[in-house]
């Protein structure tokens, strides 16, 4: 492999989004968890409390969130609810060799962004641009050797894979041109997604057998889609009775109707894709369940001259493309590792 | 109640629709199923083949399919896959007070759309006029008294629900004018809809934590739709894990994006349904659950000034108010039995 | 039907066990809901809390709880958690005509079985045997114009279904005697049992594809089972990854292993539930699923020479026969109702 | 690591057990799948036939089944229904280095076994001796260096590591002396371990929300874990609603009740598997869903003083530590790799 093994800290590691980047760690090659912090369950073992990483991590035990204690490691990853990253980085660059957040406190470029979207102003303005946003993908160069990385959003990196080639390509129409209506996201993920607090909206029987919409107009996600793309969406999530998973359905209109295809679109996506090993272009619709348990991304896509629309789909595993998986694709990258290293490519099925 | 009971025939009753046909009756005071056709299950009881209709038809036997077993009969359901109505109708009108199709076979008044959506020639063109489309709560009095009639699919029932109103009142834009985008109709579905024959697709383990698109561009319930609104639909159905259920996000451009507001298109919408009793119209997003083991669709609106879109929801359980619970209400409208009569108002939650 | 409607107070009516009797009042000819009690959820709209009511019950609200509201009530149902009803009932059932518990507080018959199970003295232990024990396949004399009923719990009602009338009959050997091992009910259910406050063991990521057993050994329903069986139970309970349904394997040894064969067993219980008409024996093992939404227990049995271990199979929905329906089934036999009214025969499949 | 890559060939790939064995391998650093043989899907592509392995196995196309096609191998996994595996063996053995054949046609060493329980005479029951049974925890010095290995069944693997310490240790009674009943394991499975072809009883409407036993006193496991225990077992498993999965939950009686704890049981079990990378013993309660996309087994036991019952339970991924999983933890015992060689020990959790 690439030598000495990078020792790594998990902060808000009790979460289902630290649970994935402990399991992940587990099966890497290269990193070591050594820290794993939890303000909600210091002093608790891991084995205790998600048995599911007993056999991995028999004596491992969570402590309480401090920087200190993650002095000099080679890698922190960040899995805390939304907020409370800027509360720590500003302390932490200095300790750590790279910091990997996966909330959303470093992913939008404008300090405007934060009172608009998330209802409060954002602690560490100037530290926003020292970060590069991690979808390798669409952002590869920027990763590599970085120090400071924001993970995207779940829903964003489905929704920005699906679409940002097709913009790029300027085979859809920019929305607010001459009427182009803003581009529509609707999207079902499973409820992971929303962590593992309880509560009435998470309640096995309330969600089980159920589909409903969410977030309805003003979901946070919106705005890192917009900085991503450009331009104006529309994303309306729903919540499927399933744990993993995040299909998005993206709504654009053609540049051209008269002409652009099916087929077009089909080798535009593949074309962009081709050399990517986390992402596969395939004629049948992306299933969830596909992706589930890798970091690879599904997509399909379709233009319907009767209607005058295209439909660009994309699923992936909301914990692993779009959390955890991807936080360790872009480590990887930053630090000089195979980018696929210690990466599911191929999905737990059934 | 309301005199003699009705004799009732039920064909293509050992599917989910004729299940719940069955299950329905057997609590509707006024309604006795008298004989039960199923032609894959003929000389099979009942109670052996669906064991949660065991109590309730302790000794009823499957026939073969047969019109002149049903001579003489109040109320025929037909509850078989598309296609066989039509063979089986001609001969039946005459021997039965009442039809009520659950297929497609005679929902569609163009003659046309059947080799263009489902890929035949309709077999009875002459009888489609003689039917009326079975959506009570927009097509009322065409149903008081009728003999035949086709109830509606479970898709078109939710997107109509929700669609016609603001169509009506010229709220939302009619697509194909100065550039306004066809609807979109964005929708999961239980598997249920599916029906009860086995395949891969259908498999447990194949659905089960799976979210998925299918029928892209061309889905047949999209043809019903467009009669129904008198303009251009994309549909995109999903198939969510789940038994029952169907929630459709439909999306709509406003007429008047500066003015038109979330309160005035729920007012619209509860105005609109104010005296229907299996319509609820409320602030928070329609769950399909709410709606399960119902006859009962639940709606929400929301206008995006921001974006310039509206986003109208509604959830349906797909075998009850998309299906047999719809034939039994608009049987009774035929019948002149009180309109809610043996349906449930109140879902099975959870 | 039977004259002038009930009028009936459901306390604990924002809960599951609540919700459900809401439901099933909602479809009752002779009863009539009018003062539904919630503490934690006092001046919320019923609709606004629980939608799958919204349409039958438009404008009810939960009031707090309070005995002086239900001031000359035909019928009070009681949907609390355990221990709560104790406080209660001392005070309310000179107030009302029929008390019906849903709750353990007034099952078992010992005082100091309490204390042992439930961790706590009982109240009002002088009020222990005014109550009848609601299993009107078991003891239906007792039921008829009783005015207060302590309704069975969900497991018990499973476990007493299929043992009872095996061990009536003798043909089950009493634990204890020469070296009979305790009788084993193994069974699974739904999360619906568990109640509506959110917690760790029951959010849909913890659930969903899970199964597990819990309460090992200790199950406050082994206190009842044993009650109602006159013998010492092992019962080991496991939660599924459905909402609503309960089946109980149970293990006992025949008194006669050389001669007592399956057919023997099936036409025992057959012969003994031939009246019931919530009840079906049958050939095939029982399922969750179709008793799922009906108050019908469905039961098989089977007799293994080769292990020398009789198994008896039960399967109910919890909310209904284990719960809400067998409330309603006891409140009809104790108002001298016919005892079928307003509950459902049949399940709702799939 | 260890050395050239060894060329494997897996028959049956087109199945559950297939496909979760090109996963394995897809991650093995020592494992090559060079052929993947599927009769049913010949000519298909494992990329189009199976989405969740599209990115690992971007060119690989299912041959048809034949031996010749496998000359030379290191090691070929077959992954057939029963009864296939006797065809092809006996041709096989000669022309590889290494067989593990994940169906029961090499399992049971009396040939009169597979006609009892099987129902058809065996094929080659001179073979049967050749194989060893490939449960490593308890038969591993028969695995090292072996070159035929029949992986055990998915319940039985679970049964067998519950169970056999405490039998091995005298702890609990010997059925059939002293009127000891036979011990009882009651179990719990999702429905991939049922396959992937589509039948009525594997359909998603009819599984979901359902929880029904199936196989009652005759399920072919019984004699896997009847030979592996030596001694009488009553099996009876059930079928939950989920994918992947077993809890056992397994019924015996102590042979020394007035002493026998259950910390003395946990002691046993905890000192027997100490060193086992791939199973926990822990004190609360296992849960299939903590083993899910793992090759880890849980166990929990407890002693009943009070019925005089130990209650032994233990969780598996069934396709994994059930199938694939266990049988790429036999080849790497076989070809001299260390066990753990690409085989996580992490559940993929939630």
């Amino acid at each position: 492999m690439s030598g000495a093994l990078r020792k790594v800290g998990i902060v808000g590691a009790s979460g289902y989004g630290g649970a994935e980047l402990l399991r992940l760690c587990a099966g890497h090659p290269d990193l070591e968890v050594v820290v794993a912090q939890a303000a909600s369950s210091a002093g608790v073992s891991v084995a205790a409390h998600t048995p599911s990483l007993a056999a991995a991590y028999p004596g491992l035990v969570y402590g309480a969130t401090d920087a200190s204690a993650l002095d000099g490691l080679d890698v922190v990853f960040l899995a805390l609810p939304h907020g409370r990253s800027q509360h720590l980085v500003p302390d932490l660059v200095a300790r750590v060799g790279l910091v990997v957040d996966l909330a959303a406190d470093f992913r939008l470029r404008d300090p405007a962004a934060y009172p608009a979207w998330y209802g409060e102003e954002h602690l560490a303005p100037d530290l926003l641009a020292t970060f590069a946003y991690g979808l390798p993908e669409l952002h590869r160069p920027a990763l590599v050797g970085a120090t400071r990385i924001a993970a995207p959003g779940c829903y964003p990196t489905a929704a920005l894979l699906a679409l940002a080639p097709l913009l790029e390509a300027g085979v859809i129409a920019v929305p607010g041109t001459d009427g182009v209506p803003a581009l529509v996201v609707d999207a079902a993920s499973g409820t992971s997604g929303a962590g593992r607090a309880p509560k009435d909206s998470l309640h096995f029987a309330t969600d089980d057998e159920d589909f409903v919409a969410y977030g309805l107009l003003d979901h946070r996600h919106t705005a890192e889609m917009e900085q991503g793309l450009g331009t104006t969406v529309l994303f309306t999530p729903h919540l499927a009775p399933m744990v993993r998973g995040i299909l998005a359905t993206c709504y654009a209109r053609p540049t051209d109707p008269a002409s652009f295809t099916t087929e077009d679109a089909m080798q535009l996506l593949s074309d962009r894709y081709a050399d990517e090993p986390f992402v596969v272009v395939a004629e049948s619709p992306p299933s969830t369940k596909a992706a589930s348990g890798s970091n690879t991304a599904h997509l399909s896509v379709r233009v319907d001259p009767r209607t005058g629309w295209v439909v660009v789909l994309s699923a992936i595993d909301n914990l692993i493309k779009g959390a955890a998986g991807q936080a360790v694709q872009c480590a990887n990258l930053a630090l000089g590792l195979p980018e696929v290293t210690g990466l599911p490519v191929a999905g737990v099925y059934p």
